[in-house]
């Protein structure tokens, strides 16, 4: 598929390496940006000319902006069906007294249905990747691979030492990548839970095999004071220092939460260069508190974005997060300027494709990258006047701004209609999933 | 105008004043809610049908959410069009450095198109009724009298003693609210701007012009640490204790802001009975910080929720300011039960009619009251499953979802198309000052 955007307003990379919005003509062949062109004027050159004419698809740019799409770097997708089941509970009530029961009951079919709203979600708000870890292999997958979105899926891995559940586990990941090496939009990492569900031996067993098989590691980090001082108890150290220690940290590592992270541990994810992504709604939301990410920054880590699960948050809005992400820390540090909007954009972008491996290929618009893109309309009230359009990507767009949708090179959401997904028939599996656990029967 | 809303889930208020959503059919003439059926299975009574017949208008419920029309308790509308033009800067940089030259400029005619691109972005997203503090007399009002909407303005009041300037002012208040005593959308309190633009005999001087003339008192309060220094150093108390000294709390009193409340000024506010009203967007964005809700609340004070102008927000979206207030302070407060999301509900709707003196009139969703309201598509990602609809209002939507308003019984958006504002003209307008004042040469 080829398509020409004509005249359109692009956030593309700057000798700083920060951000600028533009207007430039773009030419997207087999999967790629193929051709950018400055056009102050709007006029073409005769090479934009004849991209045109080739092109298959022509979007008009008037009154639009084009973004690299949100890489979300930490989510769970199969929960979208648990959204709004939970709230207003304090972390561990919310997931060992609610959410936990209802995934006992979970099928895999549950599962696939879930992850397909969530993708919906996701790429009607701008988000072209996601980091998912998942507990049903093959759902959330095949969710991926139908619906042309771009995610790095790492199996949900619970062990203790060398046990043959924690075994069966990292089978079924090798499974499951072995399963879709077809589909080059997938990738896949090792997902070793959290300290508190995996011990010290089966963190080193699933360090050992990420190194031997050239996989990423993907872990929850210090996400609440609980675990804290749980790990404090057994281990003696913090849960960032016991994945350290466990060799978690040796090959490309991915650590979400990180809101309790000691200044000793945020020189461990600096110098390991782990990649930390915050996830501000679910970490308010669950009354975890807030991750001393403008420090992190100061320490030269890189920080990335995630909306968590839609249990936790309660919606995989990417725009919402970057909202989040940008306002807390300047009430929290009382200064304004800890976190800028082109931050926020970087965070939301080019930060997460470096933690999936993947700053060479996708989360900035340049020649040569996959064409991951999302097309605003900015001719909208919270865009009004169109003035510093990055500052209102995070302060006054809410998502809805998204119109048009590529991944890959394709077009996935064009005028707001789904052209890869059927909407209706995921509304109506994840009705009836409601109605089965008796979900359905919650006060509105 | 009669219209007729069939079988829709609406968020009523329940035995306890808190909120629950239900079906219902609802009957809407000569402004206000006139009757309401509840009708789990969408039968229709004889009575509720010869309503339907009767009406001009009918509504489709099915895939619907009807809530009271949000309230936002504190804004500057005319300051729309500055927009992400001065972000990331702290409070005195903000006010003194960038956005007072930028008014000083502005003219009649811009403060008019500012607020109407205000009126625009708030009805969209599901606002009603806002409370304003204006600075150029006859503009915000135009624009609320002719837009349809509904709103209390105050003539922001700067003054000294009984110098003329406040004296001026004080008359232009004045000499507004009688030229629009023809539209009952529109009331008047006065607005002294805040104890560091008005002396003490000038708040005493507008004390005593409100309780005369039976008007409410719109104030800034505690906003920023500079704020409460200043205010220390000068009057030897805070700036609550000042207002409560001077007067200005022995009516109706508004105090935006209160981000630095002392437990002594919080039961102040209490006895007092003054309204709150929280801008969490704007506090933190200007390095503020976060007001102590969950301590108010406690104490009895009647919290309302407000966006601030949109240069300091930077957009007017309820839904925003809601989902703000119902997380951050379970991350301050590392709990996930401070406000929960019916709290907030309350917090948008009731409590900032309560403030506006116009709790009887507006609010709920109630027979008797005056018809301003939100219907929302949740048939949308962010809705699915339709589960626990009042959650989804804090957590999972972004406004979008407002498809239909409904003020004072008059349709004014219906299925996202602006019934009783020109759109085009708007951004025209805006455009154009942009233009003409050079901001629109800043980098995008």
């Amino acid at each position: 598929m080829s398509i020409f955007i004509r005249n359109i307003l692009a956030a593309v990379p700057d000798a700083e390496k920060t951000v600028v919005t533009k207007p430039y003509h773009i030419y997207i062949k087999e999967g790629r940006i193929s051709y950018m062109e400055e056009c102050a004027d709007g006029a073409l050159s005769e090479k934009a000319e004849s991209f045109m004419k080739d092109a298959e698809e022509v979007i008009e740019g008037k009154n639009r902006m084009v973004i690299p799409g949100f890489v979300n770097c930490h989510t769970h997708s199969y929960m979208s069906f648990m959204r709004n089941v939970a709230d207003d509970l304090n972390f561990n009530d919310w997931l060992f007294g609610t959410i936990s029961p209802i995934e006992d009951a979970m099928t895999d079919e549950d599962a696939y249905w879930g992850a397909n709203l969530a993708i919906l979600e996701m790429m009607s708000t701008g988000t072209t990747c996601f980091n998912d870890m998942q507990m049903n292999i093959h759902q959330t997958t095949r969710a991926v691979k139908e619906s042309g979105m771009r995610a790095v899926i790492s199996r949900g891995l619970v062990g203790s030492g060398n046990d043959e559940a924690g075994q069966m586990r990292l089978r079924q990941a090798y499974e499951e990548r072995d399963a879709f090496a077809d589909c080059d939009r997938l990738s896949f990492f090792l997902g070793p839970h959290a300290p508190y569900t995996c011990d010290e031996d089966f963190l080193r067993i699933v360090a050992a095999e990420g190194a031997k098989n050239d996989m990423g590691i993907h872990i929850h980090l210090s996400e609440s004071r609980t675990e804290m001082e749980n790990c404090y108890t057994r281990y003696g150290c913090t849960p960032i220092e016991l994945a350290e220690r466990a060799g978690l940290f040796d090959g490309p590592a991915i650590a979400a939460h990180c809101v309790y992270a000691t200044d000793e541990d945020m020189e461990i994810l600096a110098e390991k260069k782990v990649s930390v992504v915050t996830n501000p709604a679910s970490n308010m939301k669950l009354g975890n508190g807030f991750a001393p990410i403008p420090k992190m920054m100061r320490a030269g880590v890189n920080v990335c974005l995630g909306t968590d699960g839609a249990a936790s948050n309660n919606c995989l809005n990417m725009f919402h997060e970057l909202s989040l992400l940008t306002l807390i820390h300047k009430g929290v540090g009382n200064t304004a300027q800890c976190i800028s909007a082109k931050d926020g954009f970087r965070i939301a972008t080019i930060n997460g494709a470096r933690a999936l491996c993947m700053e060479k290929e996708i989360g900035s618009i340049e020649v040569g990258k996959k064409a991951d893109l999302a097309i605003l309309n900015i001719d909208t009230p919270s865009f009004m006047p169109n003035n510093n359009l990055i500052a209102g990507l995070s302060y006054s767009a809410n998502g809805s701004e998204v119109e048009t949708v590529i991944i890959d090179g394709k077009i996935t959401m064009k005028n707001r209609e789904f052209l890869t997904m059927d909407k209706e028939r995921i509304y109506f599996e994840i009705r009836k999933i409601m109605k089965r656990m008796g979900l359905d029967e919650k006060e509105y």
